[in-house]
């Protein structure tokens, strides 16, 4: 694990040298053009795992790529966590990121919409540059795998935002699955290990197992960030805790408990979940945080991560891999990581 | 003037044809992903003038491309448009569109951001449509217009903001003109003119001359596009009536009306240009267009328009034309259109 570890963020510091140095503008004659640029560095100069770019990057040497031309993209896969977690802290209202206030807490609503935008732009503008490096039609191919990810994400986050605002609570274990699917698992697994394997020249038997690798683990990853949510330690986290109850989430976790208690608590728990956010009192936190304790609902939900996360390893076992044997190995380490971690 | 209103609407049937029938995503099994395509197909819906493909289309046309290989592009111009829309009405404010509630108005801000978000990514999904037809090497030329467009907006959108959360009012003609064709001049007139001349094969001295068009008929559009918001027809306009006064918007006509006003009347605009949106009472906004109008602030501002408009067909006349001349000259009635539209 501590090789695993070291290695993201070699590759981390890697890619944010690139972003900072090179793909996002660095400063402007106009005032106020500065301060979008900086804006648009902000969050990207804020601690993070590099998760996604590790597994793009790692994925390319075991498909039999090298790093030097995965680099950009896993810069690219960076940049556009970045303009989405933006545009995910207005939509959730969020206060806090990666430990520090999200950018719309620092700058206003609209500045930070914008800034979302502006790296959205700058990011495809930093895809287009792997033209001279690995030519036009792999990278037109980098290009639409991208754009599905980021069409799965647009889908999975509505899905999300519009039970909360339909108030939806007639949802199962399949439905979670299907709304984390696409609001986690294509752009935190399956597209960074896909990116990978397309720059390294994979064939779609690599990707088809790549896809199920990712969509499993993915949604491990989430259950795993659902639980920290509410049961981690904030410092390490970076999040204010319990954050998903005020946002009115729809975890597993809630699910579980919800299809395990009385009817009486599943009636009080759903009565809070349904308030808006500044109405949640804490002892409305507190009595939904004592149910879950009291059913064990995160021990449930732990437990599915961890099938999930078996699933997702023997489907790399399953891959016949033309590269780098220790960047496979180092791939099912990160699976372990995705469902163990603290952080 | 009749015939370009006619060639707009048949480019424009063309281009929805194409978004609505084959770019945008129609319908989902999952009750929530069904309702993120309909809100996609909002704005693409209602009624619009379609200048930006037109104007694609037809520099096209007039660089000696044909009009199919352009369509695709033009028909990204405007999902484009639609998406910076989306975000514009929430940066803003705004309340109607189109003479129609804004998205977030009828879905709520958190889910309308999102659905910008996802139209943006099947924008540059689109776009990628183009290898197919024109090629890998010129289909990458027009993304990098593209981008270069986006990123232009949106330093245009912050600068506006930025001057409006700031307060700032040590502006003169020279910023508005900076901020406009950051804001206004790339997406609506150098861009789509230049992605037609890309997608027609021009070289680099048309492309520059249609920069500089773009540029100045840009400007002058976004003069024409204040005062109407001031002083046009509301149900033509389609947008609420001296908005900009509610929104704050450094315009060509306030400035004007700031350098020209005595220091008492300077006080009094500058103190109700500052009030929040919803603390600006009717009687503010009629002392500010009263102003307007004693000192024919619209008045200036058109003959700035006119005269921008002047430099930008004596550019058009300078461009040797390799095709259609009808489309060079129909491009010229669009520059009078632009500044003598009253919607």
């Amino acid at each position: 694990m501590t090789d695993l570890l070291a290695e993201m963020k070699r590759v981390k510091t890697r890619v944010d040298d690139l972003i900072l140095d090179e793909l996002l503008p660095r400063s402007s004659a106009i005032k106020e053009v500065d301060l979008l640029y900086k804006m648009m560095q902000d969050y990207p100069k804020r601690q993070a795992k590099g998760m996604r770019p590790f597994l793009c990057v790692t994925t390319c040497g075991a498909a039999g790529g090298t790093e030097d031309d995965a680099l950009l993209t896993a810069a690219c896969i960076e940049m556009f966590q970045n303009w989405i977690l933006i545009h995910d802290d207005i939509e959730d209202g969020s206060e806090l990121r990666r430990g520090e206030p999200a950018l719309h807490r620092k700058y206003g609503e609209a500045l930070a919409l914008n800034a979302g935008d502006a790296l959205h732009a700058r990011t495809w503008e930093a895809i287009l540059l792997n033209g001279s490096r690995i030519g036009l039609e792999r990278t037109f191919a980098v290009m639409e795998e991208f754009s599905h990810m980021v069409n799965e994400t647009t889908e999975g986050q509505h899905m999300e935002l519009g039970w909360v605002a339909e108030k939806r609570w007639d949802l199962n274990e399949k439905d979670y699955y299907e709304m984390c699917t696409r609001k986690t698992s294509w752009y935190t697994v399956a597209s960074p290990c896909r990116l990978g394997a397309i720059v390294a020249g994979a064939g779609r038997v690599t990707l088809d197992q790549l896809r199920e690798f990712g969509i499993s683990l993915g949604i491990a990853f989430q259950i795993q960030d659902d639980s920290l949510n509410l049961a981690g330690d904030q410092k390490k986290y970076g999040k204010v805790k319990s954050d998903d109850i005020l946002e009115g989430k729809r975890t597993l976790i809630l699910l579980h408990l919800l299809a395990v208690a009385s009817q009486g608590e599943r009636d009080k728990v759903i009565s809070i979940m349904n308030k808006q956010r500044g109405a949640k009192s804490a002892a409305d936190v507190s009595y939904v945080v004592s149910l879950i304790e009291r059913y064990d609902a995160i021990g449930f939900a732990r437990k599915k991560a961890t099938e999930l996360m078996k699933e997702a390893v023997s489907t790399l076992n399953g891959i016949e891999w033309k590269g780098d044997r220790d960047a496979a190995e180092m791939l099912t380490s990160f699976a372990r990581f995705a469902v163990e971690r603290e952080w």
